[in-house]
């Protein structure tokens, strides 16, 4: 059964709904992994999500190889060696990076090599070139190169062992790693050119009102160019999945429901509307969903974003966003993202995980009193300026008080600040959490100097 | 005249030498536009750096709307009307979004009007439905609908006026931003489907070593993978650049000085090459740099990265980075990578630059005493856990002593703490800055669970 129309759910409610589904779906796709799973060329894989714990197939270093420019020797030769008594051995040609040993050595004899080669059979160690000299001497009538150990080495030193570096079978990549220059260097390191990843899953974005028009498009009377299906595109990427953009449906039944057919029809994973979300008169979408599927949400206890819907079409997740830019962008970041993010393998960015880094949350001082409606949840849009103190990092935070309506508001909103219920002033100075609401805020906003 | 091998620079001045290099490129880069810059679709656009400042083309909203569903009046007909005495007035038709009013309304009459209609000539307020009720009523023995208004407005009322919230010849995004999707929405609130955004530079990537091999290929005797191509590529990619791998040369003369003219005739606009810088016999990268171009720097004051090489190749910043994979990613993030985002217009991520998140750098405790070798700047390789408190987001720092060889140090090492010569010990617990070897860091290590 499907709740009453804005029948208000509180936010707490509803993020355990959208959790809820969001592990459905996510188990659904890991159970069946040619859905959900992808072999990429590492040279591709940046970013990406990897889907398995990966295993070296191999030792790392392959071999013993010398740290240090100099000899490879039978460690117990120089035991003993000083400045007074060297140790005097037979140099039995040498060897450089790249190059396998022909032959080994036996006591008496050593190998000049170099940083990176082999050690050749029979040595356990490598003097340092420092700590020699070379000489020429008569052996048996035969003038031989020979080199002076003025320091002894124990067995061992100055070489690593085959394996100490990565043992075969060892786990290199842990599964639901994002894919840095670092993995993807370790990966190389092992020889692996083709790396297994959670695939990005497809969203249906369409934008729903009569008065709207694409972009690039002549501008008609009374009509205004479409924002949200660019907004939200963007959004979706930034959560590690692939936006599909259907279109404008006007505000009719037929045309809604056509195109939500259509984008389940081309399977995708998840689909967003913006617009058409209130319980007006004028809104069919609530019917719509009523009709194809399932509303589990439709109204939540937040200001922006009240009349927000979530349900599902035949199992995929359906979220109804407001019209308004700026709270398309709210509810976007507070119940999709964490969905999208949840199915798509790539980590929530959500302080409630607690620990570390928050990759969009940062602290700020109030520029100045803000106030919020009693008795609401309220996320208040702030633009944030970074006061320029040398040292200690600090961030102020502007309200925004043009309403989520306006695109200014869209363009100066940096993040939101919430204020709970019961919350109904933050004094100017006050020290308050703004959640970002994009990823790629801090290098368009606090660095300004351009060439 | 180029440099002596090995003669010492110190870390700050080969900053300044770098900066100043960069600065020039960049200049050069803005003379000649067509080199610098693209025509993208705002579709492709997130993440790209905005080449000039961009203005709106028209008014938003482009005419008068009504913010309220309601009567589109002449607020002079509304004043002094209260519950007793409502102001009555006769209803001419309505008009909802994306219509345009056929004709105007005169005193005396209304129309009704939904959200996002554009207001009727004659009408200058919008009177809430809320504060209404409509009737029938005779007029000259004809049935006419009319409308109770029993809330005065003022001129302007619920009414958003054309070029209120954007003006035309404003300007939406500043030129240097990097587009997240607000401002891809922005540009679409004002009809724009295309940008101009900085070109991505391209970054010749070689590997240098005699033992490398190609991640894929079988590993013969004596020979490793080739870790550097691939995660210095990466890491370009995340400084808004290009990577073009030039493959592995040879330790000769020859191999790379081929290698390096390839690149130039190619017209890449950086050069990095990994290993073989140091200044030993069978290094035979600094002699080539010496003819081909010239060397600003080889040999930096730091640790790991001491045999650091820069320098230009027919005006082309040239990098020589150590071979070892982790001192190749510090040494990329303390001098390529300021120099690669100076160039691709993408701000630079440096906490000298003051201000506000460091995108690349985080606080941390020690989680031992940490030494660094006297009279050295070193860079301290760390591991970092996030110790779980609810609130208070704090993160470890484990030091990483397997040394800068180890591939295994390239998969522990999430940054490093910088020790200035003079400053030997940083206590257990003590405070450190650590900056993060890669942009990815948060998403990857702080939030583990993965569904």
């Amino acid at each position: 059964m499907g709740k009453q129309f804005l029948e208000i759910t509180e936010k707490k409610e509803v993020d355990a709904i959208i959790a809820c589904v969001a592990a459905e779906v996510a188990k659904a796709r890991a159970a069946k992994t040619d859905a959900s799973v992808e072999k990429v060329k590492v040279a591709e894989a940046l970013g990406r999500s990897v889907s398995a714990d990966v295993f070296s197939a191999l030792n790392v270093p392959p071999f013993d190889r010398a740290i240090m420019d100099g000899y490879a020797v039978v460690a117990s030769d120089t035991f003993y060696a000083d400045e007074n008594n060297p140790a005097s051995l037979i140099i039995n040609g040498s060897i450089s990076a790249g190059e396998s040993p022909l032959q080994r050595i036996d006591k008496g004899y050593c190998m000049g090599i170099s940083t990176g080669a082999p050690l050749p059979g029979g040595a356990n160690a490598t003097v340092k070139v420092e700590n020699t000299s070379e000489y020429a001497d008569n052996v048996e009538g035969k003038k031989t190169k020979k080199v002076k150990v003025y320091k002894p080495v124990a067995p061992g030193e100055n070489i690593m062992l085959a394996g100490s570096d990565i043992k075969r079978g060892e786990r290199i990549v842990r599964r639901g790693t994002t894919l840095t220059p670092r993995e993807t260097g370790v990966l190389a390191a092992c020889g692996l050119n083709e790396v297994a990843v959670h695939k990005k899953p497809i969203v249906a974005i369409i934008s729903s009102g009569n008065e709207l028009i694409a972009p690039g498009e002549d501008l008609e009377p009374a009509k205004i160019y479409d924002v949200n299906s660019q907004a939200l595109s963007d959004s979706v990427r930034e959560c590690g999945c692939s936006p599909y953009f259907l279109g404008i449906a006007r505000d009719n039944i037929e045309d809604i429901s056509g195109r939500l057919n259509e984008s389940l029809e081309k399977g995708v994973d998840v689909i967003i509307i913006s617009g058409g979300t209130s319980a007006g008169v004028g809104d069919p979408l609530p019917k719509v969903i009523e009709e194809l599927g399932e509303i589990l949400v439709h109204g939540v206890d937040i200001k922006p974003g009240k009349p927000f819907i979530f349900g599902t079409l035949q199992g995929k997740p359906f979220f109804g966003l407001p019209g308004n830019p700026t709270s398309a962008l709210v509810t976007f970041n507070l119940f999709v993202a964490p969905l999208l993010r949840t199915i798509s393998g790539i980590p929530v960015q959500n302080h409630e995980k607690g620990g570390g880094r928050k990759e969009k949350r940062i602290k700020a001082k109030a520029a100045q009193r803000i106030f919020s409606e009693r008795g609401r949840n309220e996320y208040v849009l702030v633009n944030l300026v970074s006061a320029k103190k040398p040292e200690e990092a600090s961030v102020i935070a502007y309200p925004i008080l043009t309403g989520s309506g306006a695109i200014t508001t869209l363009a100066k909103a940096d993040g939101y600040i919430f204020m709970e219920k019961g919350k109904e002033i933050i004094e100017e100075g006050e020290e308050v959490y703004v959640e970002l609401l994009t990823n790629l805020f801090a290098s368009k906003k606090l660095y300004q100097k351009i060439p």
